[in-house]
């Protein structure tokens, strides 16, 4: 490989990125210009995907947390293969189109969770980093089924928001050794540049988490390739690849200025530009090699992923038992179920809710609980759970910590990757903290299962700030969310029943 | 002072504590014995306060962020004679008591904001340290009228929530020296130990915000004072002074777990602690001596705030304009305003409010705006108005960055702190962010107002994750919340005059 693809490969995404903006008069240039470097390198010499089937299992995720970024990847997307076409990327921005302004999961095959609101992103990637320690430690038998790197690109958007911090520190905390994160360090947000509101040390405050913390030249391909190697490596601790970038690279007059950020570069810009970075001035234009370099990384994805099916194969001889239960989770399913019935309804749900995961649990091994340090409120923990850490990596409970934001965002990843069926718990006042995470959890509809306890009277002693009031009706006017209310032990069981069946919207 | 007086008071804090808790039969004796000591310190030897007046407007402030060990605020209160008997004490957590079971700022004297919800306290404290700041710009002309310390404590779950790190990003951002957090590292969150999910290097975390970071035994007086000495003298930076406590410090056989965290004792325990502490056995026992003494320190306070009131005086006769305007904002008034009426209703609303700021702006000084980084966007910037920053302490607009939680919960701290009506925008949508610190502001009945924008079908391209569906219903259903929206220039013009007036309620 060398760096003269590479260059082209960055050019091409970037010209897509300004026309596409530019044709549909509205989108964000900034992003995909500073990055397509960073991800050059990563699509053509590390991500390990076939575009052939996007849902492989074991493919490497990528997260672009800055949603408003898509271009970027719409742009690698249709260059690589995936299905989605140039038609589609002339329809950015469009009602029903496969490339809608941030990225959606459910649109476009290739994207991994829907991203826009900032810090989410990083969170569902943390998710899925953690999935796949936990699926790792329990397949990884005799063949190695499970082995997959999550990437993520963040912002300062990303670095600012308050989730960055509580999945951040628990993803350090727990080690997630397989998580590299790419931060876009551009100096520039909406209002201006960044001293305005953002002097923080971020390697610093990394390092304070735990990570590995590598710092880069943004636009140079041999750092960019060294860094990412030298991130896989590291395997005790996620890595943050701190990105010097200039927003908008490319444009002689708006790189480097938040102008650049959320708005197209208008025609006379994107001419110069074009003839700044000398690419074609043509619309839409990717060079025939540029295509054909692309088939040859795709093709050579395809072959992994058939050496991993073979794998599979192997599998399904040597340990069917394993294969079977591989296969189940795979399919993310359930099976049949026996649910408790309650002879003495006469005890809190919050109990019976705990009574009922500890008869379903045993039954589900794809149920994988939690709770915001408030476990033996909640009674999220069933018996026979045992807690996951570093050292523990097949524990199915998980201590998500004093961050409800951050639990709801990290179990969305987590249903995101598959394989597991995540619940957790906090109290239901604080359901507002994590709201923003049940959304895209609705919005998604991924199975996650909310358990929130303490809706009565009787938490009075504690006072208002413990008392939900107007929580009630604020979830059930979330757009597909099903909202659970149960009113005695029988009630719990069948909530949960319910919740369960439901295998494409969140319950609470 | 001697230590043995302050031992005497913090084993009486930690007497009446765990006396109300067992009482009450429900509480939190963890932090209040365990952070007696650092609080006996504070109160004796630092903070400037004055019983008879805690309104007094030039008082330090004290915001015990984890509002669960409300005992500790309660015990000294009434020690140090402010209006909060032994009955009030004997009360704790019984309906319409003066001694909530979480701190609530309008059932108590003395109590400076409702903490419960976490990570909210130090952002209120955050707040209050930076409209410190803004005042004694504007008023320290030729009379030092303003000039307080912000003092908060904060425990493991503040600095688990992602509220902690937008708040003290902006804090180090902004350099508000006069803030100093004190943090009850004590190993123990309700699950059990911190090292089940949380192992954060605090003091690196902290310095890559640029705050100063002291380490203390927080059960040692002298290096207890020796830090809090240090923080008052560093003005560039806040301080945080990490205090290696032990939670439920006394109680020979529960301290150092989660089992004291948040339940009684039990009566054979307390008397054993009582025993181990060598106080009286004698229920809500307080020796005379501690009340004496007490009164000396709260006739100082008294003293202090007489000179004040002289140098306040001094500056009616010498600057009668100046005078004039601080007790506008010392009250919190707006005066008389003229708000514009537009005869062309035809533009958009968020363009019609930020015509209206820069009308009404300009007559009301105590107005300060501010944006989670969508100035351009939410035009809540009004015409004259500068930025706030390090080097420019008298600009009234603030860029919060992209910490929506952060900003609400600031702009509550803003209010409370007084002389400042405090508006931040963001994009509708993501209101659900700062939610948390909507319904404090709602529920302490705060005059903050809450600029909304983008809640309109045009915002279709950039998709669902912006487009906001339930939100208005949401917001509706929150009680105390003014919600307003209106539907052309002149009904904006008429919001914001609704808005102003209500000066004991938030509006969005």
């Amino acid at each position: 490989m060398n760096n003269r693809i590479l260059q082209q490969l960055a050019n091409t995404v970037r010209g897509l990125s300004i026309d596409a903006i530019q044709k549909a008069n509205s989108g964000h240039p900034g992003l995909p210009m500073g990055m397509a470097d960073v991800a050059s390198v990563l699509f053509n010499k590390h991500l390990k995907f076939n575009p052939k089937n996007p849902d492989w299992f074991d493919r490497d995720r990528f997260v672009l947390s800055g949603g408003h970024g898509s271009m970027l990847l719409y742009s690698l997307l249709h260059i690589y293969g995936y299905n989605l076409t140039m038609d589609d990327l002339k329809k950015f921005r469009q009602l029903h189109s496969k490339t809608p302004g941030h990225l959606e999961v459910q649109e476009t095959e290739g994207v991994e969770t829907t991203t826009g609101p900032l810090g989410q992103g990083i969170a569902n990637a943390v998710g899925m980093a953690l999935a796949e320690t936990m699926l790792a430690a329990r397949f990884n038998q005799e063949i190695e089924l499970i082995n997959h790197f999550t990437f993520s690109m963040l912002g300062d958007g990303d670095l600012q928001e308050g989730i960055s911090h509580e999945v951040c520190a628990f993803a350090g905390h727990n080690k997630l050794g397989k998580l590299i994160a790419f931060y876009d360090s551009n100096k520039i947000t909406i209002d201006g540049d960044t001293s305005l509101s953002f002097t923080d040390d971020t390697r610093k405050r990394f390092e304070a988490y735990h990570w590995q913390v590598l710092e880069v030249d943004g636009h140079n391909y041999d750092e960019i390739d060294q860094a990412i190697k030298q991130a896989k490596v590291e395997t005790e601790k996620p890595s943050l690849i701190i990105c010097k970038t200039i927003i908008g690279y490319g444009s002689p007059n708006k790189q480097g200025t938040h102008h650049v950020h959320g708005a197209p570069l208008g025609d006379d810009e994107v001419a110069l530009t074009k003839k700044n970075l000398g690419i074609s001035e043509e619309n839409f234009y990717i060079p025939k090699e540029v295509y054909e370099f692309a088939a040859d990384i795709a093709a050579k994805g395809a072959e992994v992923e058939k050496n991993w099916n073979n794998l599979l194969l192997d599998l399904q001889k040597s340990n069917s038992e394993l294969y079977r239960q591989f296969k189940t989770i795979v399919n993310n399913e359930i099976g049949d179920v026996n649910f408790p019935y309650f002879k003495e309804g006469k005890i809190a749900t919050r109990k019976a809710s705990g009574e009922v995961l500890s008869v379903i649990t045993s039954q589900i091994p794809i149920m994988v609980g939690g709770s915001a340090d408030l476990t033996p409120s909640n009674n999220t923990r069933a018996k026979g759970q045992t807690s996951y850490s570093p050292g523990n990596r097949q524990g199915n409970y998980i201590h998500y910590g004093i961050r409800e934001f951050g639990m709801g965002a990290i179990m969305n990843g987590i249903a995101l990757h598959g394989g597991i069926l995540p619940y957790g718990g906090t109290f239901f006042v604080f359901s507002d903290y994590m709201r923003p995470a049940v959304r895209l959890s609705a919005m998604m509809g991924l199975r996650v299962v909310y358990v929130f306890t303490h809706d009565s009277i009787g938490l009075g002693e504690d006072g208002p700030t413990h008392q939900p009031v107007e929580h009630l009706t604020s979830l059930r006017a979330m757009p597909n969310l099903l909202v659970l209310r149960p009113m005695d032990a029988n009630e719990t069981s069948v909530a949960w029943q319910v919740a369960l069946k439901n295998t494409n919207r969140p319950s609470a």
